[in-house]
């Protein structure tokens, strides 16, 4: 149970957080720290938070802070909080890359706190901003928290008690493991969505393009209807691994390519179906973690 | 009206074609034709047609007959058909390409039948086989034909008002346009995600990869558990539009590699600005069409 909840950045990933925690009657106030006043009023009118602030010191008194801002904003936040922190405050962040964001909290702490947990929940949608926030975002999903040498144990407990409580699963793994598979799994789908549209849109022939598009586009570009100042920052931010990623995936899309060319009908078909066969297993895979 | 309907193929696209006119009283009987005798009596057993047959002599005395099997098979199919036609009979087909399905039906005829009328529906999931037939498939959906010079308007008449009955929207358009631009919002996108989902499959890490992809990912590869063969025959007859449209989008996608790189906030905030733009009005315009 947490008495005072601090959420800087109430958009959808901090809101969706405050929403499923006051369900689940996991912690008693909220306060919000956010820039924008029409997203706070927003916030404060949905029932996401009960104290809505512009100002870093409301920090103070919170046992849990949890940083929701795009990635490269850490530091610059970190050194605002850094003297409201309460000593015993535990705080922990949701960003989509880890190893940047430790660096960022190390930089403005002058060394990393013991009490930071570095997390990122694996769930979300293309929508942002508190108007977005849902109370059951991260139900059943998995939630990663990367732990360095610094962290104290009694600190990964209490956060991964609070995913717990969302209805989340909770995992630990390395930071540089998590930074190579996120890229991976959603960077890289990211960038190959949004280079679609953008490529697409900027054709001649764009307009009947995107009105002989059918279900299959919409969902393959679904991603790109995300924020593009956080992505802006993961590009950033996780910027070695994401170009490994994308390096791996231009080879083997190059093979696919020459198999086109070359009219070759077996290993086309070779492709395609291990392709339909992973994705299949994956999907049955994740559906019985569902349940 | 349709009396007599003849299914070439009962799958996603054949099956829920003959549910939809059935459901709209547009046709009296449905005969389908097939390879697969599971397929076939699990079509009989969903009423998805009425008389199943193995033999191409089926399409004797049917007012419409519809090609609705990979567009690899289109020549074969025709040659099987071509002695049992009814003069009067109305065919055409639903291929993904269409200057090649008109080249075989023009080599297995001697000449292009003026009763033929190529078409597509742009529509269909990830599914396939006559149990994933469904009877509003196409509603609110775009039905494209493209007829030839040689193509009767009495026969482009009676395709219109047939895929009118299902409650989707006839347009027409040239051949060359429409397998340019399927290429660019069809073709394109499924290599691109059988192509990560094949890549991701073979990395090391392909466990934890699966393991850690979320609802994004999800959405991302759908088309990548698409029927193989089909896919197989798109990559083979629409090669040239769909290695113009990869090359394409592998040009953009440096420049947005590049822009990584670079570690260029600027361009990357533009491009996924641009592209979150070009999304979000494709959505809006999609759903207004529905309405």
């Amino acid at each position: 149970m947490i008495e005072r909840l601090c959420i800087i950045g109430v958009g959808l990933i901090g809101g969706s957080l405050a929403l499923a925690l006051k369900e689940a009657g996991y912690c008693r106030t909220v306060i919000g720290i956010g820039r924008s006043d029409e997203n706070l009023q927003l916030a404060l009118k949905k029932g996401v938070i009960d104290v809505a602030s512009h100002d870093f010191s409301a920090v103070k008194g919170a046992g849990m802070v949890v940083l929701a801002t795009p990635v490269g904003s850490t530091e610059k936040v970190c050194r605002e909080i850094a003297g409201y922190l309460d000593k015993a405050a535990i705080f922990t962040d949701v960003g989509s890359v880890k190893k940047a964001v430790v660096i960022q909290v190390e930089s403005a702490f002058g060394k990393l706190p013991p009490n930071f947990v570095p997390g990122h929940p694996i769930a979300g949608n293309e929508n942002s901003g508190a108007g977005a926030a849902i109370n059951d975002l991260f139900t059943g999903r998995r939630v990663l928290l990367t732990p360095a040498e610094e962290t104290s144990e009694n600190a990964v407990d209490k956060v991964q008690k609070m995913w717990q409580a969302t209805g989340a699963i909770v995992e630990t793994m390395s930071i540089e493991q998590h930074d190579r598979v996120l890229a991976a799994t959603s960077h890289l789908p990211h960038m190959l969505a949004f280079g679609l549209v953008d490529s697409l849109a900027q054709q001649e022939e764009s307009e009947e393009i995107f009105r002989y598009a059918a279900g299959g586009f919409r969902d393959f570009t679904r991603i790109a209807s995300s924020d593009p100042v956080m992505w802006r920052d993961i590009c950033l931010y996780n910027r070695e691994a994401l170009l490994g990623a994308m390096d791996n995936y231009q080879n083997d899309l190059a093979e696919l390519r020459l198999a086109i060319e070359a009219s070759d009908a077996t290993a086309l078909k070779s492709i395609f179906s291990r392709a339909k066969s992973a994705r299949d297993q994956f999907v049955s895979g994740e559906n019985s973690s569902d349940e």
